[in-house]
């Protein structure tokens, strides 16, 4: 297997390296579960949270993982960065790197920017916490590990309902499918599908519940309530609830075999009725707490520390 | 003794519970003045500081109390939080539980939102930091700490002046005072007391001077600016100061075995002089150091790792 | 040599003591390029780093200088801080320092807070990373750990152009200057000098063609886009840069031997023109991996923890 330097996106992955990250991240869940939640495995190593975007539950999530391994873990949020004093992303991230950090993980609103900086950026690994409409490769690692504790994802059917245009989450699980072997099926609106949708050779939906029928996952993502009603593709937050919210309704459509699952933070209400995200099927509290350990497994190929030994 | 699960405020202790916490506490103290400020004690063990208000000195506290016992602590500000993109508290506090911290410290202006959580975060315990004009049980366990490193808290008279509508800190001493068997006496003027303030038993007056013969510790509560001002019932700070200010010849009048004491910040000038803050008879830089210490037990025995071993 | 207890800034450091902290910088550069960077000299000590002015450099610099050297880290940002609620800098830290932190590192735009905090803090040391336009003594220990990496100062020539008159760097320079026994030439419009510059002793030149030959090290200083146009001293950014910045023809006025510094961060275009900011000639990033090895040994050396054992 070709080893991970960086990671940047699930584009650059390989399907054995995506396996080997997933395997590796499944065995890290259960240390979150005992009583002493630490492990020597990343002690020594430091990492740099870069997050020019706020993303609380991103952002602790690594923060935790790099922690729970014994990792020096440092957080820079955009509010006191130096690029408001005029300073340049790159500038910004050679500075940081000249401290020697292990890892960078960034986040940032320009799609592409990890590539661009890494080769600047000697010694020092990138993570991608989500750049613009891009990629977001841990969140899809997690929804994988989520499914693969769940009857694996080989075979099934992701239905991903509501802002595509602007969901990397969306772009990265469309790369995935292809070398993993699931399908994604998009439901949205016109003007909440990104130009082209097509060539990513994915089934298109403008009825949600067209899309239902053989559904193994209902993949709701968060759809801003400025941009649903500046953008005037609906009038009103109720009438997108009635057209793309999944409700008890469409989850009974779905079957009780189908999961739910959501990238957070959810706008109950909106895309998501309350019910359904509490319901039994629902795995978005799973989400997270499998994020948790992906991003330990990320981390810690990074570092290539790949050893786990428990402490004594 | 019933064991303490959570820490919702002093209402749901027993009297057993609160010199369980003191005793701790008091062997705590010791730590923060050696030259090695570590215990393993809490190693392992992850907490999470979730304040949705800010608050240097309590935040600050907790963090120093985690970090010395060797526990990952990890700090959310409001500022950066899911919060402002719509989610509920519930599904914000929900989606940290799930990356299993063992103990989240939440400060909010809701009054009663632990309680609220609690059963809603299986495996977490919760720590109410503040919580609107509800409980502070931590700055109550942290001033009878440091009462009774100075002669006991036992059937002595705390003099409580100020903002006493607004105080959770005065609150969560009325409802300590009648099960620790000390009384309580608040000062204020009628526009700063709470509706019916009497059924918790407690004298009340709006004479300052009337209430300071036979007062064991006199505590100056913090008196927002813009709150004197705005509602009228001061026409300036001076004349806050001179009716329900802290100044040499009341300090005087209360004779020099009366402490003073203040859960800060302070402003000067107005609920307190500078001269009398800075004065023998203050205890209030007690009061942070014992905080330090009584989160440390709060920590401790919430994690339930009521061991102390001292570090090789 | 007399301890050094506190760092407020160069005037009270002797030369024996600014070398016994370059070489134990020296000492510690290695440690942030080993595969694991993580010494235990600090364990079981509390820093305490207080910002109100941003500075994610700085304070990133000493919290991976602290925490790699296993110290207890907090970070306090003037947003979150109780000044804002009326509290005084001195009761701030005076509440700090009952938490017992061993070291507390001040950022604040008053000059001379420093030394004024000091004698109310009994036990902790205090580091000035940057008092108002006053001085900066670790970014200049930085600077002279660099250069003594690149053929030493002793003897040297170092042209600090830029806004001198608010720069707290090029003072220290001045005052490190005569100490270390190197010259410091100063560039500048009159409007960005401060009055009665003369009695520094130092040379001062408008032109900057002028001041090149025979320098060693050309040393830019960051100008505020702001402070430029409003202060009518130029017109433009772009007549700035021509008259003040360092662009390819100047550098090779200056000749190949000649160092390109800056404490960062840089803009690009306006004091220093980007193939200037990349060419080999620059030390910049030299700068930034240096900082963090001196602010180890200004920590360990307050700390009063000098011996460096390797961890086990």
């Amino acid at each position: 297997m070709k080893p991970v330097r960086h990671l940047f996106g699930i584009a650059q992955l390989e399907a054995e390296q995506i396996e080997y990250l997933l395997t590796l991240g499944a065995s890290f869940i259960d240390l979150s579960r005992r009583p002493l939640r630490k492990a020597p495995t990343l002690r020594g190593k430091t990492i740099i949270n870069l997050f020019f975007e706020n993303s609380t539950r991103t952002r602790t999530s690594f923060e935790i993982a790099g922690k729970r391994l014994s990792a020096d873990v440092i957080n820079i949020s955009a509010a006191t960065s130096a690029t408001k004093k005029g300073e340049s992303l790159l500038d910004t991230a050679q500075t940081l790197a000249a401290m020697r950090p292990h890892v960078l993980v960034i986040r940032h609103s320009i799609a592409g920017c990890c590539e661009f900086l890494a080769p600047y950026l000697e010694g020092t690994a990138i993570v991608n916490a989500g750049d613009g409409a891009h990629e977001h490769p841990t969140q899809v690692l997690t929804d994988l590990l989520t499914l693969r504790a769940h009857g694996g994802f080989a075979g099934k059917v992701i239905t991903m309902v509501g802002d595509i245009s602007h969901s990397r989450v969306a772009r990265s699980h469309l790369l995935a499918a292809r070398k993993m072997g699931y399908t994604v099926r998009l439901v949205a609106p016109k003007t909440l599908l990104p130009a082209e949708v097509e060539r990513y050779g994915c089934e298109v939906f403008h009825d949600f519940d067209a899309a239902i029928p053989g559904s193994d996952v209902l993949y709701m993502l968060r759809v801003q309530n400025e941009r649903l009603t500046s953008s005037c593709c609906f009038p009103s937050i109720r009438e997108y609830h009635e057209a793309y919210g999944l409700n008890r309704q469409r989850l009974r459509l779905a079957g009780e075999d189908c999961l739910v699952m959501h990238p957070g933070p959810m706008n109950r209400g909106v895309e998501i009725a309350t019910d359904v995200a509490d319901s039994v099927q629902a795995r978005i509290l799973d989400q997270v707490e499998h994020g948790v350990a992906v991003r330990m497994a990320v981390l810690t190929t990074l570092c290539g520390a790949h050893a786990m030994e428990e402490e004594a």
